[in-house]
């Protein structure tokens, strides 16, 4: 289970207050297990890992071993939580420089002209099926991207796979009509805890992932959080980072200390920002990588503004990774080192930078997840789901909204003259 | 030259401080110009553009001839400074997924325990050289990756380049002695600022970048800047941007419209960041690529906590890129956008974005650079640092030190058992 290290906040907060934060915390998670929390229609995320739908994740798995065997490629197209959710799991449990299987590519997750004419050049000639993910189907950005795709591609209606809409919709009725394949997006599952649904299994599968045992890992974390009490690692969280935000800290910084965790800040930092920057309120979710980040945000986070947190996610029973050998002359001077694991060294760089951290005035939890798979990986989005909830009720607002993403739509479909 | 849009930042300020703001920056960017600025003695990335020794130009072009034709892949280790740069580059110059020539990996950026076994793994039996990047050879991330690098692989010494100090230090002792050959890093070019010396040039050569062209944009930028008045580019945004740093302004989102900026954001990351953020002072700097974080941070800057700025890169002349044709069937409702470019559709979708923020409460620039080539790239990379020298003294900051980057590595030497 993913656990949560508060020895470096807890000196940061008002001790007189912590009975009233904890019991805001407890009666915030209630309302998310009795579904009276506000939005609360749209708790199919606790739902979907509770009681899992065990025949809709075999046909995911089976279509995954189809499209490994007949496919080069998959091509997702789909932005925000129709993209971040894949792109989290895939980064974070397959190799950074091969993998057996189809290659996973994404589209629609922007507008850019030039990737997206490299990536058409890149399709041509190869087995390539097609993902696209989107509820209503008129998001502009992956809606455009299928239309080139499939002009500049012919890609037989049967490997197109449609995640959508489960009755109504431009895409529902596309897929309907041309004979795609077709997986629901719940009615109530927003964008951004959709990954373990078809949105996120079925690219995380073909990428070859066990999505059993990610959905048994965040099954488990939703289970024991029914019945958590306070210190339950969302619930502390939550309580926490709303005090702090209340006294005036406004940024939170996600710290992974692994690149294969980027995704997941990436995925972490739409849970937050979109459910929380709303009113005028929230801390503005960043994210860095370490030890990268800290030669390039090092500077501003030990000595810059002092309005921070930061939040690490370190991962405990990594594998070791090379070990430092002796040398005959020790020309470097890292013989020190001698002995040591890549992975021994990096977790005393985290160890300095949350203790250098917390020194000039920037308290930070430690989130600790037990290994780096699959079970892993689904207990701490289930983890951070739950924490979110809870935490966005403590700021007066409904975690599952998201208003203010309208507001450039408007004003480019009035720009592009949309009928 | 890259021009800047200020018409969405004027209606946030106030317009009686309009002529002391301009005399400030113009004061600051005098005290660069004439050498009197704090930290006086590290303009150097002023003087190697203005005065490129093209001797030393040809040195890296051959050298990078050499590898092209010698080498499957150039192995690059170094952090920070001596990263971002090439990252930033390669990134904007090359394409997405294949570019022909050796291949450019990283490695000693951080110490990620799986990335650099799979990494060693990757360049067993390749023909390798390797550029080892670091002022002093005394950083731990880079120096272990070299260490690790050195025992796997069997490297001959004339493939090795150490890209280091002239005259001491860990590396150029090594360098010395083992027969490397080598680069310098100037004096008084600090790591950030260093993307033009060879620090950077020698691996954005072997990318196939044309690094001549690159310093000619950089040093007509920088001869432009010499005789700037306040309404240059560089001068106006340091003005603009102290002036709501002052008003309570606490963040500043750089947004990119193109995935190929993502490597020049986090180099502007670094820039502003290791500059301004010290003394409790300095906007954080965040960066984001849309429309891909519309859809995750766009909610908070639309509607979250009203303390944000926002700085837009767009490259004007811009390929294309695929248009939308019509279909016979309008089934996905895209048929009014017919004969339109990708390029045209983004452009849109960032101006309506730019309004949409300017009208959510967030005052936002736009730099416009004219293309994305390597010489409106040197272009952008002169007028930032010209920017952040500027900005940094109107906080009344050295721009050129990071005392706050020896927090964590005094503790993890500590923590390490260093002698």
């Amino acid at each position: 289970m993913t656990t949560l290290d508060r020895s470096r906040i807890v000196p940061f907060l008002d001790a007189a207050g912590a009975d009233g934060r904890r019991d805001a915390a407890l009666a915030a998670h209630g309302r998310v297990i009795d579904g009276t929390a506000a939005g609360g229609t749209m708790l199919g995320w606790r739902r979907l890992v509770l009681q899992p739908d065990v025949d809709l994740i075999a046909r995911v798995a089976d279509l995954a071993a189809e499209i490994t065997a007949e496919a080069d490629v998959l091509l997702c197209i789909g932005i925000g939580g129709s993209y971040l959710g894949a792109q989290a799991a895939i980064e974070a449990l397959t190799p950074h420089f091969e993998r057996a299987g189809p290659e996973v590519l994404f589209a629609g997750h922007h507008l850019a002209p030039a990737y997206h004419r490299e990536l058409l050049e890149r399709l041509v000639g190869r087995r390539v099926y097609v993902n696209v993910i989107s509820k209503s189907g008129t998001t502009l950005e992956p809606a455009l991207a299928f239309r080139l795709v499939r002009r500049a591609l012919d890609v037989p209606p049967d490997r197109i796979i449609a995640t959508t809409d489960a009755r109504r919709g431009v895409l529902h009725d596309m897929a309907h009509d041309a004979g795609y394949r077709r997986f629901e997006v719940p009615d109530d599952v927003g964008g951004r805890f959709s990954v373990l649904t078809p949105v996120g299994l079925l690219p995380i599968a073909v990428a070859g992932v066990d999505v059993y045992a990610l959905m048994a890992g965040a099954g488990a974390a939703a289970g024991a959080a029914t019945h958590a009490d306070a210190s339950h690692p969302a619930l502390a969280y939550a309580a926490d980072r709303h005090a702090l935000h209340q006294a005036g800290f406004a940024t939170e910084v996600l710290a992974v200390i692994d690149p294969r965790l980027r995704g997941l800040a990436s995925w972490w930092q739409q849970l937050f920002g979109e459910s929380e920057g709303k009113a005028g309120r929230g801390l503005f979710p960043a994210t860095v990588q370490y030890s990268t980040d800290l030669h390039s945000l090092g500077q501003y986070v030990q000595d810059g503004a002092r309005n921070l947190v930061e939040t690490f996610v370190v991962v405990d029973g990594d594998e070791p990774g090379p070990v430092v050998e002796p040398e005959e002359r020790d020309a470097d001077g890292l013989d020190y080192l001698a002995g040591r694991s890549m992975a021994d060294v990096n977790r005393v760089a985290y160890e300095a930078t949350a203790a250098a951290h917390a020194d000039g005035g920037v308290p930070n939890w430690t989130f600790h997840m037990e290994r780096l798979d699959a079970s892993s990986l689904g207990d701490a989005i289930y983890m951070f789901e739950h924490a979110v909830a809870v935490s966005a009720q403590l700021l007066g607002l409904d975690p599952f909204d998201q208003p203010g993403v309208e507001a450039y739509k408007r004003k480019m479909f009035e720009l592009l003259g949309r009928p």
